[in-house]
Formats: structure tokens, sequence, C-alpha cells
């Protein structure tokens, strides 16, 4: 197996390659070598196999049909600027977000190397107005650029897989709770913010009301539900070449709540409400549940509850120390 | 006001510019000039104002520039390659019905003239399986690679227009019955056939069951409809972005029946069963019905039953004569 991750620098991307390098097998199969693709070049990984790393600009369509000469056998498309940047410039969202996974797709047609596709997508693909629990054959009514972009890709995606030209499956992932690290400006930022900084001894601010629902994983299930992708038969991708990945529906106050159980009433105190009206008009337009019948179906991972996906957080990335 | 229709050759292109032409007026307002563009030269119409023609290859990128350099205040944009043309040929498929419709959106947006533009998407955009009848919120998972192009071109058009670049609105025609002239290799092809022939006086086949369900809308009500998109106001375009024109849910039988009731059973007689395996598989996978709740909240207008579809086709292109 001759797996390609772009992206492979990105939170997700790095994971997803020390995931697999641990393993050593993809899809029932042992790994033979794996290109880490990303903008600048991602830190290599302990690997028992070969490991290269390459810096690569996906908006020149001659970048992708030199990867594509790699000949892969699975590629993980995770590359993408995010939602606020694809907003504010315009031109440059389109050409990385659509253009280039347009290239891509052109890029591995080209090659004739046929390879599994595994495409992340993005809940920002639904819009408002939406069903309490959303199911799978909704309609998608992006309210921003990065989510059309991501949703022209999943037809794209499903069209060339139906041609034959690679076998591909998109996966919408749920908001990932808790990211390790500093917080960012993204809209959802305080949803990891509120476990981990109470954590590691900082204050955290709910800038929403606590009754906001939401449908997050893990990073440990986003990972593993991305090497499930990799590993569904033809038949299964081609059953849902676009897929909600399964995540848990949960309120800012169970959040709180398992925080309080997990780590106990002090760090659970470090949390105060400091309601952001801009953050809470966003934050309202999303979907607060899938039934994700799809992905159960293809049996897709789900985090075991809020309580385990914080006790995961202190043992993968506090070492089990908390800060009291 | 400046009307540009793109696909201006086409028998709905046509027809569009000659109700325009006759109207003077568009919006409730009167027309100053109209471009007709396709690829030959589209014939020019008899107006009260200008009407200019233009041939034009819309795969060309500068082509499309120069048409935005008209500065038009209502772009019609019929022009695609037809279904089984864009399955032969994937290439062009995507040159035709996909990238031309992103470099028309980028040249109106470099133009800044902010154009109500009417796109003409198709009930390709569905595949199966579908619901009896289809609410406006089912998603999309096209079976044709002209159907992921439509779907594109919809996301496309919605997002240019939430960033205020032109004021769109895709409008998803049902399958146009009675087409006038010559019997086509679309699979739709008999819908039209089986009406069109007896009453020319020439035996008709039915290839499929005739019990088989479709959704289907006069060209007058086709043309009326894009008539009354481009005179929506910019609220009730922002309403509804993409959304499928109203058509009526017929059977053949439901067709054949009418045909009997309005020509007699003598012209009726002369349709023949001839079942074709290959037509009834494509014509399986289509939609039965919607529920075009949207069109219908937006006042767009619908045919009168199949019985009027037929009365107005013998008006309207025999001159009221039947071959009995």
């Amino acid at each position: 197996m001759r797996i390609m991750i772009l992206g492979a620098a990105g939170m997700i991307g790095r994971k997803l390659a020390l995931r697999i390098a641990e393993a050593g097998t993809l899809a029932g199969k042992p790994v033979g070598a794996m290109l880490l693709v990303d903008r600048i070049t991602p830190q290599p990984v302990p690997a028992p196999f070969s490991v290269e790393t390459k810096a690569a600009d996906i908006t020149d369509p001659g970048a992708l049909v030199a990867l594509a000469g790699w000949r892969p056998d699975v590629v993980f498309h995770l590359a993408a600027i995010v939602s606020g940047e694809a907003e504010a410039d315009f031109e440059r969202g389109y050409a990385v977000n659509l253009d280039a996974t347009r290239h891509l797709l052109d890029a591995l047609k080209g090659a004739d190397c046929r390879p599994r596709l595994v495409f992340t997508s993005s809940l920002a693909v639904y819009g408002v107005p939406l069903p309490d629990v959303v199911p799978d054959d909704f309609n998608l009514t992006p309210r921003s650029s990065y989510g059309a972009q991501k949703a022209i890709g999943e037809l794209l995606v499903a069209d060339y897989s139906r041609k034959g030209y690679v076998d591909g499956i998109s996966l919408r992932l749920p908001t990932i709770v808790v990211r390790p690290g500093a917080p960012n400006r993204a809209a959802s930022s305080f949803l990891s913010g509120i476990i981990r900084e109470p954590l590691n001894g900082i204050a955290a601010a709910v800038p929403v009301k606590r009754s906001m629902r939401t449908w997050i994983a893990s990073p440990s299930i986003a990972i593993e539900s991305l090497v499930h992708a990799a590993g569904l038969t033809a038949e299964q991708a081609a059953s849902a070449r676009a897929l909600t990945g399964r995540g848990i529906s949960v309120t800012v106050e169970e959040m709180i709540d398992a925080l309080r159980a997990v780590a106990g009433p002090t760090i659970a105190a470090r949390i105060h409400d400091e309601p952001d009206p801009a953050i809470e008009r966003i934050v309202a337009s999303w979907p607060q549940a899938f039934a994700a019948d799809a992905a159960t179906r293809l049996g897709f991972p789900v985090d075991g509850g809020m309580k385990a996906i914080i006790e995961a957080y202190i043992a993968e990335e506090l070492g089990g120390t908390i800060a009291a």
C-alpha cells in the first residue's frame, strides 16, 4: 500500500500519519510507503516503512500531476484553507478548496491509478433552516464559501468515482473536541477551550448560551473514521459517496457537567459566561445533531460520551496529569 | 433593461427571446437592448428595441469577459451540452457545463454589474433512491456527469449571489412536453413523441410501461417560469437560490387518455407499445413528482393539465389543425 496524505502538517494530518505509521497497515494490508505533503514540508514520522515528506503548492496543477505520478493506492485529501480565510479571500478560497480538488481528481484520472480517495468535507455544507436531527438525505445549502467549496468537492468526488477514475468517499467530520494546543480564531474554538483551558489551569469563557447543542467528535475518533473510510470495500464506498461522520450531540452545559464529573468542581469553576453575540449568531446556524445512518451502517466508530472524550484528552495530551 | 441570453439558438432560448421581444418589457421594466449568444450566431428576433446576435465559444474565459463587458441587467444562462454528450465526453462536459458557468460568474463579478442571473438547472441533479414526491429540501445525488455539473452550478450561483457578485436563481426545469420538431436521441424524447407524432399523422412507440410517471411542463410554462424568475425581487431570489420548477405529474397512460380526449380515438390509436429495456432503465431512475413548495410560494406558473398542454401545442405549433 502506498499512502499519500495532503495536508499532513495540520493537526489531523499529523495524527493520521502517526496512527498509520504505528499500525504499519491500512485497510488490512501492509503499508509500503507513505508520502506526506503540505505547503511547508511536514515533519517526518517514525515508521516501519519508507516515509517521504514534500512541500507542494496544490494550487499549481503541475504539482498535483507530479504527486499523482507517485501512484498512491490511498489518498487522504485534508488540505484546505479554513472557513474564515475562505470567506475573507474569495479567490484564494476557490483556488485552494475547489480548484485544487478538481485538479487532484484530474491528475489521479491522468495517472490511471484509481486510488481510494478520502476527502474531508465539513458540516459547513449545511445551512439553515435545519431540522433538529439532520437526516442523511437532507439537502446542502451552505452559507459560506468554504461550505460551498466542500459541497462541490463532494459532488466532484462522487462523479469521478462513478466514472471509475477514483474510488472516493467524502467524510463530513464533526467539530473536533478537544483540540490540543492554543485557541484559534474559529468560532468553534471555545468548544475545545472550555475543556482544555481549565484542565491546564487557565480560565475559559463561554460565549454562547449553555443550552447550545452541537455535534462533536474527539481527535481520535476523527482519525479512526478516516482510517475506517480508507478500509471500506468498493461496494460500501459506492453506497455512500458522501456522508456525515458519527458524533455525539451535546450541549455546552453537558460538556461542563462532564468536566466537573471527570476533573472536579475546582477545575469546572474556571469556566465563566461571557456572551459574544457575533459568535452566538454563527453557532446558532450550526447543525445540532445528525441521524448519521450511513456512517452507522458502515461501521464507523463513535465516541463513548463526553466524559470519555475528556478522559482521552487527559491521557493523550496531558500524560494523565491535571493542573489542580 | 439590458438582457443577455446564452444559448439563444436552442428551442427554449429562441422562444424566450421571442417572448421578451413581443412583450417589450421584463420584470416590469422596458427592455432597452437584448444580446443573443450561442455557439453559432442565433437568428435575430423582431423587437421594439435593439437586438444584437453573437457567436461565442463559452469555453473561452476571454469570450465571457467580453460578454460581461456588455453589462447586462439580466442574464439567462441556458447554454449547455446535453446529458448524453456530457456522459460520452467527460472533459467537454465539464468544460461547457461547469467551467463556463464558473467563468461566467467570474466575468460578471469582474464587470461589477450584479445582474439577475437565471441559470437553467435540471431534474438530473436528483438520483435514486427518491421518495414518490421529492420535497424541496431533498439532497442532490446526481447519477450522471450532466447532473453533477448542474448541481455544482447551483452551488456556485448561490455562493456568488450570497457574496453579492450576482443576484442568481437556479431553476430546475421539468421535462418539456410537447417539444416541437423532430425526435432526438434523449431518453425522454418519446414523451413528446407520443403526443406530437400522432397529431402529425405519424405512428409513435411507447418504450416504457404506461404506468410510468414523470414531471413535465409545456414549453410555454418553461418560458414563463424563466421570465418569472427574472422578475423576482432580490429578497424572493435570496429565499430560494435553487428550486424545482412547477410541473404536473402524469403517467404515460394519462398522457394518452388526454390525447384521445382532445384529438379523438383515431389519432390516439397511432400509439403502440414497443418496450425498450435501456430506456425503461433510465426512466425508472427519474423523479416522478415534486412538492415544489418554493416555486408555488413564489408564484411560478403551472400548466392547467395534460389536455391544456396538448391544446396549446395544437394552437401554437400546428396552427390549430390536426392531421386526422
